[in-house]
């Protein structure tokens, strides 16, 4: 079974290469994939989207560990989750549910059985004491009930959501990406039977007129509003920058109109 | 087969991680090395020299995609060529010409075959919904010619030439990795019969006599010239960052002259 | 036998992709693990530090290959030391010490037989031309002495040592992570018996009372002090970054006081 790290680690530290090594002792045959983990620090939505938007492209059956976690060591609990035949672990703080939740066979697990956790386990590493360990095993084939209590309900984030009044969207940005693409929360679904050179995009105080099909339909550093390969509406700069261009951050209103 | 990515994804995003998730699910004992995704973005002639640099230190038979492409979703052609008993699959903006150019049996194509792409594809993301599934066919067996109709050329990249008169070589910076070591188009077989302590560099206003044969020839943040890994002119500072000290970029001029 | 590999490359350039070429066309079974390549720019103090609270986490036998080599090219030499069943290879500048010192079994070769060099070697890329060779071949089976002389001595950093004086130590920061995390040379075994309520830590000019058991102890953006997962003295500031917020560097002082 495959697994793939998603984590806020950046790569400067060998946090993410001691993870993998845990995961060998245990596992030496288990396929790693780092999903990434640029994830900025402790930004528990940014993971929780990532997460959200790349599991279709896993084979059915990986096991997706997500490790970012500021309350390490502290109350919240370690999660492991069944859903739709994939297998999620992470801390209880959200960033699994953008994922997980949906799926009607969806199970939860506390990851509190010591038989799969390092000891001595430390108050700020648990990727390295809990979570690879736990994926290590369950690649083994350890049934998930083995790995703690069952739970009925776990912390879910919630995406904000877009407000539509008559031909006029009013959503955010989501995610930037590192090429500074603005990511939206606007879903092309959103748009059914519109034409698209009939919208027009405003993000800070730019205004981009019409849907493009690519990146290149405008000159360099000029915006071009798209779909994106989230199925999202993405504000960009050909060849250049757009949160520079815009000068605007996650949380920024994008107000979509069409029209009459 | 082994398959290597190139790309200036960075490592913020999941897409770097998306394209191992793909064709892991096409071919899941394929080994996939990342070459690097530090290209800094949509420099095309920054991931061309890189590929053409490194490819000889990979296994014959290997598969190597780059994905630098400012172009996705438009006009440019998504290609796979082999060349020299290697493959290379990236789009058709010159990215792969400085590797794969060269060969007598050089055979290019288009990957324009749906059957080997994702669907729906993407305007934003050929990487995952064209290259990656593309290579993992590839892997798996699927013939060259079963992915698209072939063609009689492609796009090239031209590396700026050193001009020589008598013991005088002007060349340029083309290249500036992390540690900002400073690599030059001036190859050591241009040098052939010089004397190497007779060699005196200039870049910027900096002047530096002879070629030293390791880092370690001078002092602490002085500046050094050898021939490097690539086997061309490298300007570097010893200990140091050369690109700082010199204030230099890529395509500023490199001055070599041999005493009389 | 699995190969990890630690330098200071960063993530820009091709170097850590060319390295694992070479490994694949020696040995295409074995595993490779990323411990770190984010050390800063030939910082040998970091590289040993990292690797040595590293290795207890891979399986017995591991092969490690550390490159943070400015004197690569010159006199210093290559190394491959067995150490308690592991071996270590890298340059003969320290960083290999902290984490192969210590065993009684340690046998130390260099890396000076030319059957496992690539050829010609290059003066600036010993990664590619002699380390990576030597962990592959290694990985096949070849015998430590075959690969070269062996050697009595090599070059070994010190740690920092922490002074105690009744109910007070003094040391330093010697690694910060990159969320700014400060890790001290303090190790907990030096606190055996002391109440962790009852400790003082002072760095800077940021006064911490009391060690925590988790970062979530205090609230957002101030300072705690806990022991981490090194087991050694962590300041840290919750889902902030305490480098930033004490302004301090590697080798600043660390006071540790006990009520009385």
């Amino acid at each position: 079974m495959l697994i793939t790290l998603t984590t806020d680690f950046g790569h400067r530290d060998p946090f993410v290469g001691i993870m993998k090594g845990v995961i060998a002792g245990i596992n030496s045959d288990t396929q790693v994939i780092d999903l990434t983990h640029g994830i900025p620090p402790q930004d528990v939505m940014a993971a929780a989207l990532t997460l959200r938007h790349s599991i279709a492209y896993f084979p059915r059956g990986s096991i997706h560990v997500v490790v970012v976690d500021p309350g390490v060591g502290g109350a919240r609990r370690p999660l492991l989750i069944e859903s739709a035949g994939n297998f999620f672990i992470g801390p209880d703080n959200g960033v699994l549910s953008l994922a997980a939740a949906g799926a009607e066979s969806m199970q939860i697990f506390q990851l509190n059985n010591p038989d799969y956790q390092l000891k001595p386990t430390s108050a700020s590493f648990h990727g390295r004491d809990i979570f690879a360990p736990a994926a290590a095993h369950l690649s083994l084939g350890v049934a998930p009930a083995a790995f703690g209590e069952q739970l009925a309900s776990f912390t879910k984030l919630r995406v904000p959501k877009v407000t539509q009044r008559h031909n006029r969207w009013e959503g955010e940005v989501v995610y930037i990406d590192g090429y500074g693409n603005l990511f939206t929360n606007i879903d092309e679904r959103d748009l059914t039977g519109q034409s698209r050179d009939k919208l027009t995009v405003a993000v800070g105080s730019s205004v981009i007129r019409s849907l493009a099909p690519s990146y290149d339909a405008v000159k360099p550093n000029e915006l071009v509003a798209l779909v994106n390969s989230w199925g999202m509406l993405e504000i960009a700069a050909y060849k250049g920058n757009a949160q520079q261009t815009c000068g605007v951050k996650v949380g920024d209103k994008v107000i979509l109109s069409a029209d009459a």
